[in-house]
Parts: structure tokens; sequence; C-alpha cells
């Protein structure tokens, strides 16, 4: 399609299938359901595939508290095409292959402007679920009630609704399934070796939890050159997958016997790893691995949402030693410069994606993706819209 | 003196004047003593001038535990002139102006060879108070009892004895009165503003506890051009000796009303200031610290000691919005590429050093200097061992 070239459906409701999330914890269901044209600076995008990832899961189980909103259309890593604009969208144009994304970039506020943030202040100061703009869903069933967004992106539907500022242009040169996975998780990851901790050729890493977040960390690391990659985890099946992205050593906390997992980091780091990151979300495992940073320069980067709410607890003294701890929320990635370089980076063949994909199912399937996902079976599950 | 030129002292036990902590918090005797000559790698050194620095009195009081060592020889902040040095000596020679440090560079561990930090191998792995090669003192008293070594330094004595990893060589230009400022909580100040937090031109900065190591970060953030500097201290009187270093701004928790002081940092500074500095030593203040730290690349930097041994509790949310702590010990700064930088920037007008000299006294007169800083009254006082 050309620039500025209009859809049928520009400016129209659409009527398309969505997975509706109306219980907590409950399947979803396929409905039908109407989808409102996009309104100033936003697009209206027909999503190609979509991924399931942890965070989904966490507020689909939610039963109570303000967070807990239905009924709902979750899903937040897709890939998909623009099907129209509405007033004011010039970065976009109807067929743009783009990927939606939960956290704004405006490109404007302070934070954009910084080389040193990612925390767009849209992000910071919308505490709405709806549209960013004026607090309203684009969605509703067929009997006319509203459905509820979910991290701006909604991306368990065939058609969504973003803001311009929630969505990224891509090359239609990368395989959809692949640049999906850099919606969340595994931008996660690799952001957060590659911006936050800037881990160096030569170094040494120490990742807590070796989920997709963690294992795109490894991969990140590994892309690096990092001469040693250790995982830290529950699950010993976890390390043959782990070797992929580059791990070299597995500790297992429940076999470290009278040692710490701390102890047995310094004793395979000599003295510490340069680099230390959680991927659970657990303070315990917080203060665990900035017990395992080396002293002088290591550095702890927390990725995990602590689950319970726990502050994390850490020796000052632990800090005067040239320790120190940094937080990452999307691993420090500014969607719309650094998803690019991410996906030219696949293409050139220095980063890997096609690894991650352990599930591929249909929209109809989707609940299996939410079973795969709870049985611990599935690291990334692309769901296809129209398969 | 040239170079290589043996004193007529070298290589026999010297007697000399030095101030003795017989027992703890009580006023020091200044007695003769026996000085050794220095052994292979050490340097003995004629004491010009020495401060007094807030770790000094810190365990000068301190009655129990391992640390609580006596009869002692304190001071750690000083210049001296080189008397003789011992074999393989090579860095120094008879009649080099020298600083001596508590912080030793071996400029051989990988910490002393990385930019990134300044924890020498030699500090970590040392925990006797005495000479760190042989861990055997280098003073008797004049019934021959040994007299304990602090910091590797002991500069409350004509002469002392230090290992060649423990003295910088400074150039003779700058008066010795200021270079002897930048051993100790001058140089941590500045090196916390310059190096761990990397201050920038334009940027907001909050400093807990104005004594002379907050003055001195402020200091470093005025030279960097920092547009806001805010103290929080609980003397007012402070506000106006810290306008001298660039202090634009100034919070008393005691004044803060129904406010905390992070609530008013944030007010002062549009959201939370760039840089957090806490230079007093209590796990609350660092709590407090973090909190005022802005989101996106917030920075706090842990200078002080925490006094009671406590943990710092910290919200692993924030971190997630891009905030960082991390600790410093002698404000990052390497002694002997360091040091000598900021003696040149004081000489090129471009660090103001003497405005922490708030008093001088002569060396018969030590115990007034503990008497002033326990009074609250004096920034640093120098102590001139030939007046």
């Amino acid at each position: 399609m050309e620039s500025n070239n209009k859809s049928e459906t520009a400016g129209k409701v659409l009527r398309c299938k969505a997975a509706i999330s109306r219980i907590p914890g409950e399947p979803l269901v396929i409905e039908d359901i109407e989808v409102d044209p996009p309104k100033a600076w936003e697009i209206r995008i027909k999503i190609i595939c979509t991924s399931l990832c942890h965070t989904d899961i966490t507020f689909w189980k939610m039963k109570a508290g303000p967070a807990a909103v239905f009924p709902r259309i979750f899903g937040h890593e897709a890939v998909g095409v623009v099907e129209s604009v509405g007033e004011h969208v010039e970065e976009f144009t109807v067929g743009d292959t783009v990927l939606p994304v939960f956290l704004p970039n405006c490109k404007e506020c302070s934070d954009c402007k910084s080389q040193k943030s990612n925390i767009c202040s849209i992000f910071e100061n919308n505490f709405s679920p709806e549209m960013p703009r004026d607090g309203t869903s684009r969605f509703k069933d067929m009997n006319g009630e509203i459905l509820h967004h979910f991290l701006w992106v909604s991306s368990f539907s065939e058609y969504t609704v973003v803001d311009v500022t929630h969505a990224v242009k891509i090359t239609p040169e990368i395989p959809v399934d692949k640049a999906c996975l850099l919606g969340c998780g595994v931008s996660t990851g690799i952001g957060a070796a590659w911006k936050v901790a800037e881990v160096e050729e030569g170094s040494t890493v120490a990742i807590f939890g070796l989920g997709p977040v963690g294992l795109a960390v490894a991969e990140g690391a590994r892309q690096r050159g990092a001469l040693k990659i250790i995982a830290v985890d529950l699950n010993l099946e976890k390390f043959d997958i782990g070797k992929k992205f580059g791990v070299t050593d597995f500790v297992n906390p429940e076999t470290c016997g009278e040692k710490s997992v701390s102890e047995v980091i310094k004793e395979l780091t000599n003295g510490g790893a340069d680099y230390c990151f959680e991927c659970i979300g657990l303070a315990s495992l917080m203060q665990e691995a900035f017990l395992s940073s080396r002293k002088g320069w290591g550095k702890t980067v927390i990725l995990g949402v602590e689950m319970h709410g726990a502050q994390v607890s850490l020796n000052p003294y632990e800090f005067l030693r040239g320790r120190s701890v940094i937080g990452s929320l999307f691993g420090g990635v500014k969607p719309k410069s650094d998803i690019p370089v991410f996906a030219k980076k696949y293409l050139d063949n220095e980063l890997r994606l096609d690894e991650f994909i352990s599930h591929e199912l249909s929209f109809q399937d989707i609940n299996k993706a939410f079973e795969l996902h709870q049985e611990g079976k599935s690291l990334r599950c692309i769901i296809w819209m129209d398969r």
C-alpha cells in the first residue's frame, strides 16, 4: 500500500474476533467485538501474530485490587500492519509493519530526549488501563459492553488500536514471529545486558532465574563476549536450553549444600560476578544477586517485579566496596530507537531469536498457550491470528 | 636533596615526638617514641602537617571490639617529605613531597588496573592495623611498648613509616596544608561527584549531611556546573559555609512540616534530583536519598559508613523506574592517579580548597583539634608539626 492510501475500513467501526478474559484465571473466550476507528494520534493495527508473556498471566489471574479490570483483552507482544491512522499521525502510514509496545516513547519528554532513561513521562503519569490520551476504550462486545485495554496494546484481538507513542515501525524484512518476541520479555533481557549492565567481552555474568527474560540476558551477554555466564535456577532442565544462549555454568540453590548461592558464585568467578541479574522478582534473590557481585565494580540489575511488594534489604558496607544496584524496566530499551537495532542484529545473524520460540498455535487455541505457560513448558508461544 | 641521596638518619631508628592515644576517648599524650627504619617497599616520612578526620574520632572513641586497638597513633590526612626509603623502593626518593593515604594503590591488581574500581586488592585482603606486608608495627614508646598504626598512615607523629602502595607523590608547588586536605574527606566528596556520580552541567544534586565530605561533594558539583545543589542538614548555620561551595538550597528535615525530605526535594527539582549523596552513615537517610532521586536516571551515592551496622531497605519498584544506588569508598578515587589531578585543579583555580581550613594549630595543641571537631566547630583543622 502506498503512503496515505486509505483502507476501505478506515474511519469505520470494525467487527473482528478477540479473545476476551471475562473472569480472572478462567479460559479466554473468543467472541466478535467492535473496534472503534483510531482517534487523533492513534493507529489501528491488524495483528498478524502475538505471543504470551508472564505479565499477561499475572494480570489475568488477578482477582482483586485496582489492576483487576475485567472484561479485558490481554496480549502485549505482537506484530501487525497498520490498517488505518487517526488525525495528526505522521510517523505511520497504512500498510506499515509495526510492533505495538507497552512502554511509550513520545520522543519529546526529557526522559525520551535523554540517552540515560527509557521511562517516557507518558508512562510515568498514566494510570489508566485504557487509551493514554483520553482514558477511554476502543473495544466493545456485541452487547455494547466496554472491553478494557491491557498495557496499551491488547493484542489478543484481530484488530487493536494503540497510541502512536506505543508503536514502533519495523522492517518488513524480519520474520514477524521473530520481531514479535522483541515486544517485551526478550528485549528486556537483551537490553538489560547491553544497555543497563553494558556487559563487556571477557566479563562474568550471573543470572537469577532462567525464564525467557533470563535467557535473553544470557543471549545479550553471549553476544557481547562474556567469558562465564552462570545461571541460577531450581530447574536443572533449563540448563540445556540455557546452553543455546551461552550459559556456561548452572547453580541449583537446592544442591549448594552448606554454601550460599553467592558463595558458590564467588568461587566460580574468583570473587564475584561482574554483572548479576535478578529476573524473578523476589527480594531475597535480589539480595543474593547483590552479594554475588564483585567488589570494585559489581553491578546488580533488577529486572523482576517483586511479587510480594517486599522491600529489598541490602548491606551498606557492601555498597561501599564499589558495588551498585540498578533497576531496569524493559531493559532500558527505548522502543523506537532500540527495537529496530535489535531487529537488524537478528538479520545480521548477531542475535539469536529463533530459539525462544518453543510453540506455535492458531488464535482459536489461545488457551493452550496459557496452559503451556503455566506448566512451565513454553518459552515463547507464537499465536497466529490467521491460522 | 637529590635523588638517591641518603639522609643521615637513613637505616637508623629515629627518636621523635608523637601524639599517642592510650585510652579510648581520652586526650592524646605527646611523648617521645622510636620509629624503625623502613623495610622493603616502605618509606619513612617526616610529617609537615596533618589534619583531623571524623574517622580518627570514631576509632579513638572505640572502647571495645577488634578495631579498638591501643596504644595507637592516629592521623591519616597529612603531607610530608620522604626521609628515607627501604629496599626495592623506586617510586619515591629522599626529599619527595608525599601524601600518605589510607587506601592503597598497588597498580598491579585487577582493581588497580581497571578504570572502574579503586578498591585495591591489598586493601580488601588486609585485616591488620599494622604495616600491610608483615603485619608488624614500626613504632615503640620509650618503654619498648608497641604503638599501633592507624589506617596504615599514623600521621600524628613527627615521623611515620608507610608502604609504597599507601603514598602519593605530589607536586611541591601546592601549599602543603591544601594538599593535606586531599588525603581523605575532601577527596572523598570531590571524587564522589566527579568519578562516581559524574555530575554534569545543569544537573540537580541533593547532599544529605553538610560536613566536610558533603561540602566537598558540593564543591565537586559546583565545579562541574550543577544547576541546583540542595543541602539537607539539621544545622541551618551550615548553609552559610555551604554557599561558598555552591550550595543553592537548604532543607532542614525538622522544618519540612508534614512533608518528607524527599517530597520537598522532588518539589525543588521538578521530580527528583539527578544525583543524591548520603554523607552521614544512616540507613534511614540512604533510603530518603534514594526516594529523592529522579526516576529514569537518578543515582544515589552512599558515602557514609552506616553507624549502627543497619541494612538499608529499598523499594525494588523504585529501582525499576531506572534509579540506581552505588557505594563509594574514598569517592572512587585512585590515589596515585587522581590526587595529583585534584592538586592540579587547585593550582589552576578550578577547585576550592582554602575554604575547608577552618582552624590551624601547632602539634602540641592537637587535643584542641579533637575538641573543636566534637563541638562541631571545625571543618578541617590543620595541625603543623613544626610550629
